[in-house]
């Protein structure tokens, strides 16, 4: 029998026993920006992306051990993003999960550079990797995708036109904009470059972009659903701040009951779009379950 | 007879069209992230390191054109630190080459994105690259070389350590630790991307390697004397800046004749790699010539 929740423990571990072999140690130069790196990167993230790109290689048959560089460069830019996030020009928050934020404990301009070292970081580790039976041309395509996914049309366009929003009424189609791009393009492109780096072929890789195209906009609304209804230590983050920044959000726009119900939805889209694959996408499955779960 | 000044004036227009045609346009969503891209991008900078891709392709007997990719995306990743460098919480510089710092006119927040976005361009660009004849082996190498340089053993660890020695003393061999990594490290990429693009042999590639290591420093020392003695017009910032900063240079630390000494020795350094090199490598000679002729 399956246990999701023995599973993402399990992943996780591997996860972080990498990201520790791979990052620069505080013991090489400069000290002060390797440690505020790794302060980040080990802040009690759920590893949500790498597990996403674990979890797709081997739903086409693939080894975990080849897409590990992706896993950890994904988390390494969700990382980066949380701390030039944070920054006072941006949200401006002195907590996160808990912990002071970044820049309150390292300063504004050493944040800024730990931001752009891990984004740096990523590409270095994805071009870098040393996996065996990967193929060049195969990693230069999940360096593209990797690279789209988080650029000026993707994470960082997502975050342009959230923040330009905030406090405005905006409709429907613009919501799904920031929200595809902020979290959903990341997502997705870890499940894209999981299912490449694990060997999948077309139909398969068109199958799993389904799956994360789904799964990411389902996590986007489950996580504004939680905003409102959520236990504030399971969030990490105060409840209620999206409404009290005048974010838009689903339920803001839906309403509670739709919002829920867009993400059932949005859930059974994505493992129908599994149809065609067998147990080894039985983690991908009852990840996107467990995302909707969290909302009832 | 070679005319230096035409071939930088001839590289500069190539670089800057395939930059127009390249960057996304104004007219691309999210217009305000690549309005404040843009407006970086095509702020006159003089395209050194792009200059330097395409030298060193051509000093292989490599075409120009296959190295066009790095070229661009060597300027963006340029562009993004300059953006981020002058930021309030860095040097909190209003304007950079008599047009006022991105931060200035699009405010903080789109220009920490900006600057992030153009690091990600780059990558998007190098990973994207359809030039012909490139083998996939050879891009990834040209990416991880990139990605080195500018991370935070690279450029970003030298501007890490630049900060923190603001108004300290320090010794010689810390100089070289910012300078090698801050400018030089970026400088050493060029040479090595257009290199490796234009086909370069492991023998041309480490002596292209010598040279730019070479050129690199040249370039820092002689900018270090550039902001003492230089014209305020021709550099576009404060002659005396960086003394009034306290930032150690290689005048502070040596004296100005020394200084320029070493500059030459550097010159005749990069000049004496570039021995098995015919008359397709005259440029980069006359690049090193150039750098430091300007100290006097």
């Amino acid at each position: 029998m399956f246990d999701l929740q023995e599973y993402l423990k399990q992943k996780t571990s591997l996860v972080d026993a990498e990201l520790q072999k791979v990052l620069p140690s505080e013991e090489t130069l400069p000290f002060s920006l390797h440690r505020a790196m790794r302060y980040s990167m080990f802040a009690g993230g759920k590893r949500i992306r790498p597990i996403l790109v674990l979890a797709a290689a081997e739903a086409v048959g693939g080894d975990a051990a080849g897409a590990m560089p992706a896993a950890c460069a994904l988390e390494m830019i969700h990382t980066y993003s949380l701390i030039h996030d944070d920054l006072p020009a941006m949200d401006d928050d002195d907590f996160r999960r808990g912990r002071s934020t970044n820049h309150k404990v390292f300063g504004e301009a050493t944040a800024i550079l730990a931001g752009d070292a891990l984004l740096t970081e990523a590409f270095i580790l994805l071009s870098s990797s040393q996996a065996k039976g990967l193929d060049a041309s195969t990693v230069r395509r999940v360096i593209s995708i990797i690279a789209r996914a988080a650029g000026s049309q993707g994470m960082v366009g997502g975050q342009v036109v959230d923040m330009e929003s905030e406090g405005k009424a905006i409709d429907m189609a613009t919501l799904q904009y920031i929200h595809t791009r902020k979290t959903g393009a990341l997502l997705l492109a870890s499940i894209q470059s999981g299912a490449l780096l694990g060997g999948a072929d077309e139909a398969q890789f068109d199958a799993l972009t389904r799956y994360g195209e789904a799964t990411g906009l389902a996590f986007q609304v489950a996580d504004d659903i939680l905003d409102i209804v959520g236990d504030q230590a399971e969030l990490g983050k105060d409840v209620g701040s999206d409404q009290a920044r005048g974010k838009a959000t689903y339920p803001a726009l839906l309403g509670l009951a739709e919002a829920r119900e867009r993400a059932e939805e949005l859930c059974e889209l994505a493992i129908t779009a599994l149809a065609g694959f067998g147990r080894e996408a039985e983690p991908l499955r009852q990840i996107a379950e467990y995302v909707v779960s969290r909302t009832h």
